[in-house]
């Protein structure tokens, strides 16, 4: 077996829906032993299983962790949690600002108890002061809130979100840096930290482009560019229209532009002063668009993209779902791995994107059922025996 | 002084635009001494110069960091790579793929100079083998073939990409990642490791939402649902109209409606079937947020986030640039600090959203002078005297 770079880390795992959890998958997915600790009734997206459309994203990021069941508003709760996080490494949480702190099982409470437990939070905004400081917050608002909204969308349109979570996960990425941050920190010094992320300090460096326009243009907002460059100083630089859906195309510097012109078979950019610059072009936005789109229009996504790779122009498909879990690349890498899930069928389930060139990610396993490992864990780490497991499930604090 | 989580960590940066970049710049944060090494004529962002809207994102993302310069299409050029690479920890590179291979100074070769090296890399679609790994990615073909844009944007609209480059930015987050790990796990066995971080594998976990109703849908694609839940499974959940600009709503638990209510002085919920449940106001989704729409529309964004978080309702403005660069909040934590910008006046300079509770970031400092430290670093990690860096010179090799 090989060793993974977190073996013998041991984590525990408030985490809840995307941000914390996804951290959780990482460390699990780098060989950290995950132990999930979830309320009696389930953690909030296994709670909504009802609903089945949480069954899916709940069974991919929860693989590979240990489940196990703790009342944390119960005086006996806080107890097992002081105990467990003697023996641990890591806990990590993303309730809502304040929570593990007002059941006294915050991080100055855990690290009382371990000085060299690293305890690891993400909220909306952060636990340092501020005004925000405890505002609620989901991947949406942190879209609103950190300015991507308002550059995204059609020129004249109202402002718009992305679907992709993206706010969630880019947080929950940084949480793990944090967390291995603190862990080769530790190595050298034996101390513990507090990691702190908040979600929209995370979101906020993804502007970059639009804040370059916003500068340059003297502190104005620029306008929603659909999918144009944010500038509107690049073109081609768009979606496109295949015979079978939409292809993404931009041309980033005059070589792409006279490449893709190459790949068309148009000898234009020479012989038509609208073409004959980036700068000509993008100022013939429309009459430029309207070219490419007559040459994509006759083909296919796949055969576009074929080709303009070959020419070297940057391009992709637009995929719709069906596409990317069918992805043939990403079942290359082993990223996606079709498994059975007992509702769903065969589903795409995931590894971790921190990949190493001569280790694989660990095999993927079901996502626990719930309290599948409670009294397992409890004995090992708070050397809790089946006479005090049996007194702690009648107190319903298990 | 206080001690980072990286300190006594050295790495050459050959990052480009916002992937290699951003994971430089997350390096330099927390610590570690980051020597971005450029090309003589400086790296794509810098290079792009004239276009100021560049001047932003390359001066926040390349504080903290030397710049050298380097031929590495020069043998000489790469001979120097090959010893610095001897005496640093770290070397990370976002070029097309097989950049580095092409020059000799791909991880095998520098790993065989420096069998302890961490080399790292992040491209469109990853070094492994599979159909795609030679295709040239930017953020908005990575935003194409991975999903995002399928899901994203009005209902009968085309698919959309957002504006923030969300897909540069995971993958860098994911690439410091990986460099952190491999770090930890050599701090015990000594080894080195290739970090391969695609894009593409970063950004399709973000899809969680979108194929959960994938799934459940029977595998049909979900319609572009604007700023509407995936899954029209839920209500209110929208951006609604403000008296001074918009506002993002969601009310994920019959619990937040409640209070929703008591935040608008509505006794609604009980009275009208419409709304009673969840489910009924999601099939009257258009009445529903009408009735939202009636309340927003006569209060400013503040007010209303000022009572809805009061109420423990989740919800945020929808901010502008202008906004954000202003952000009490952001400053509050010292994410944006304001700093005066050669060309632009006093711009919004980030500090690291990675944050522990006892460290603060390094200071900033201004992004470097192309090649700055050339001298200085050549002269301390590879040796090079006065005499050898002038003939260097003249060939044209730094």
């Amino acid at each position: 077996m090989q060793t993974q770079p977190l073996d013998a880390i041991t984590v525990l795992d408030f985490g809840q829906v995307y941000n914390g959890p996804y951290c959780g998958f990482l460390l699990a997915q780098a060989g950290a032993r995950v132990i999930k600790v979830e309320s009696l009734q389930g953690e909030t997206l296994r709670a909504r299983g009802d609903k089945a459309s949480s069954t899916f994203p709940f069974a991919v990021l929860n693989s590979n962790k240990h489940s196990i069941t703790l009342n944390i508003k119960s005086a006996e709760g806080q107890g097992i949690v002081k105990r467990l996080a003697r023996r641990v490494d890591v806990v990590l949480e993303n309730f809502a600002p304040g929570t593990m702190d007002k059941y006294g099982i915050g991080a100055d409470a855990l690290r009382a108890e371990n000085p060299q437990l690293i305890y690891a939070s993400s909220t909306g905004y952060g636990n340092a002061p501020g005004p925000y400081r405890d505002y609620l917050g989901m991947d949406i608002t942190l879209q609103a809130m950190a300015g991507v909204m308002s550059i995204t969308g059609e020129d004249g349109g109202p402002p718009l979100k992305t679907a992709a979570a993206f706010a969630d996960f880019i947080a929950g990425t940084h949480l793990y840096a944090g967390i291995v941050s603190a862990l080769f920190a530790r190595a050298k010094t034996g101390e513990g930290a507090t990691v702190d992320i908040s979600m929209q300090d995370c979101v906020v460096p993804t502007l970059a482009t639009a804040l370059g326009s916003y500068y340059v243009a003297g502190r104005q907002q620029p306008v929603r560019a659909g999918n144009r460059h944010p500038g509107q100083a690049l073109s081609p630089y768009n979606v496109y229209t295949a015979s079978d859906g939409y292809v993404a195309i931009i041309c980033i510097r005059e070589g792409h532009w006279r490449k893709l012109c190459a790949a068309m078979d148009l000898p234009v950019s020479s012989d038509d002063p609208r073409f004959a610059t980036m700068a000509a072009r993008a100022d013939n936005m429309d009459a430029t668009d309207a070219l490419v789109n007559a040459w994509t229009r006759l083909h296919t996504r796949a055969e576009i993209t074929e080709v303009l790779q070959q020419h070297d122009v940057i391009c992709a498909p637009v995929n719709d779902l069906d596409d990317v879990v069918n992805d043939p690349h990403l079942a290359a890498r082993g990223t996606v791995e079709k498994r059975l899930h007992p509702s769903l069928g065969e589903i795409a389930a995931l590894h971790t994107p921190i990949r190493f060139r001569d280790i694989d990610p660990p095999e993927l396993t079901d996502a626990p059922e719930l309290g599948a490992s409670t009294q397992a864990i409890l004995a090992e780490f708070a050397d809790i025996d089946p006479t005090e497991f049996s007194r702690l499930r009648d107190l319903g604090a298990i």
